[in-house]
C-alpha cells in the first residue's frame, strides 16, 4: 500500500508523525511525505523539519491520504494545489483520512457534503461550516472517509485503519511493537473529562 | 526551559515527536533537534527525514535531553560523539530523559549505573548488561534520570515530566490541547495482553 501524507506549512508534527509511524511498521506499506514541491516543511512551532520527498504531481494515486491538521490548517483552505490534490487523489484511493484539523481540509476539496466526520474538539463547529456532520468520537469511519479527532487521535484512526486495510493481527502487531499501551498521567485528554479550568488554557496554547 | 533530543541514524520517529509535541506545545519550552553535524537524519524505515537544526557542539547544555530509540540505536552505541554528548550534557542538564531503546544510549553514557529504568519490552535483558535494574513500568523516574518505555510511550513520558517540571494545569492543559484521550481499537499495547501469536508478529517487525 502506498500512503501520502501531504504537508503544508505549520502542520502539527504528531498528526503526520503518529499514523506515519503506525503504516509505516506494517509489512508491505510504503508512507511518503508529499507537499505542493519536494523540500523541507516546517511545523506549527516552528522547531521540527519534515522533508516532503515528492510533489502532488508526482505522486497523483496514492491508494491511502492521512491528511494532518495543525495551527496553519486555517491558512490553506484556500490552497488550490493541496485542495486539488486532495480532491483528485480521493477518486483513486482505498482510504481518504485526516487528523484533528485536517478534516477541514477534506472539507474544503468538498469530500464532507453530508457526512459524518470528526475534528479537534475545539474545531466541530467550523467543521460544520464544510456540510458535514460532525460527531464527537475518536474516529470516525464512512465508507472510504476516516476522520480522527485531535493530533494523538491519529494514532488510534491508523491503528483501526490498518485492521480494516489488512486484518486485526498485522494491527495489533503494530501497536505491540510501538508498545501502544497508553497510560496518559491524568485524565484531562478530553473536554468532557478534564479538571475545571484546563479548556481555557488549552485554547490559549492553540491560539 | 531548552530541550535537546538528538537524532542518529535509524532512530523511530515517533520516540522523538511525541514527547517533542507535547514539550514544544509548552509555553516557555523550546525543542531542537541535534546531531553531530546540523543536516537532514533519516529514521529507520528509511521514509521520514528530520533536519537536525544544531549540532552536538552547539548544543551543550540542554536544561532537557531525550534520547529517542529506533531501530538503528544498537548500531550507535559505540558513537562517543553521541555517548560524549549525551555524558557532557548530563552534567548539567535538569532532566535527562530516554524513549525506547534510547535508554540504552543512556547506559553506554555510563549514565545507568545501578539506576532503575525501562525500555522497550523486548530490550529489558540487554538494559541489564549497562548495569541498570530494569523495571516494567511505562514511565521510571529515578532522581533527574527518566526512562520510558517502547516508541508512544515517550507521549506519556513527557506529559509526566512536564508536570513534574512545571506544574500539572500546564501538563494538563497540553494533554488536552493534543486531545490526548487515546483509545486504542486493540488490547495488544503490552506482551501482557496481546493476544496470543502477536508478540512474534511485532518481533518481527523489529527484526
Amino acid at each position: 500500500m502506498q500512503v501520502a501524507i501531504p504537508l503544508y506549512p505549520r502542520y502539527t508534527a504528531l498528526d503526520a508523525v503518529g499514523p506515519y509511524t503506525v503504516l509505516a511498521f506494517a509489512p508491505g506499506w510504503t508512507v511518503t511525505f508529499v507537499a505542493e514541491e519536494a523540500g523541507p516543511v516546517t511545523d506549527d512551532q516552528g522547531t521540527l523539519t519534515l522533508a516532503a520527498t515528492a510533489s502532488y504531481a508526482g505522486m497523483p494515486r496514492p491508494d491511502v491520504i492521512v491528511v494532518p491538521g495543525g495551527l496553519g490548517t486555517l491558512d490553506v483552505m484556500g490552497d488550490t494545489a493541496l485542495t486539488g490534490w486532495i480532491r483528485q487523489a480521493h477518486e483513486h484511493t482505498t482510504w481518504t483520512t485526516s487528523v484533528c484539523s485536517g478534516s477541514l481540509l477534506l472539507g474544503a476539496a468538498g469530500l464532507l457534503e453530508g457526512v459524518k466526520a470528526t475534528t479537534h474538539w475545539a474545531l466541530l463547529d467550523l467543521l460544520k461550516q464544510s456540510g458535514a456532520q460532525p460527531v464527537t468520537e475518536r474516529v470516525v469511519t464512512e465508507g472510504k472517509i476516516v476522520t480522527a479527532a485531535g493530533v494523538s487521535a491519529g494514532i488510534d484512526m491508523a491503528l483501526s485503519l490498518l485492521a480494516q486495510a489488512t486484518d486485526e493481527l498485522t494491527a495489533q502487531s503494530v501497536q505491540l511493537a510501538i508498545e501502544y499501551d497508553p497510560q496518559p498521567p491524568f485524565t484531562s485528554g478530553s473536554p468532557k473529562t478534564a479538571p475545571e479550568g484546563v479548556a481555557e488554557r488549552a485554547l490559549g496554547l492553540l491560539a
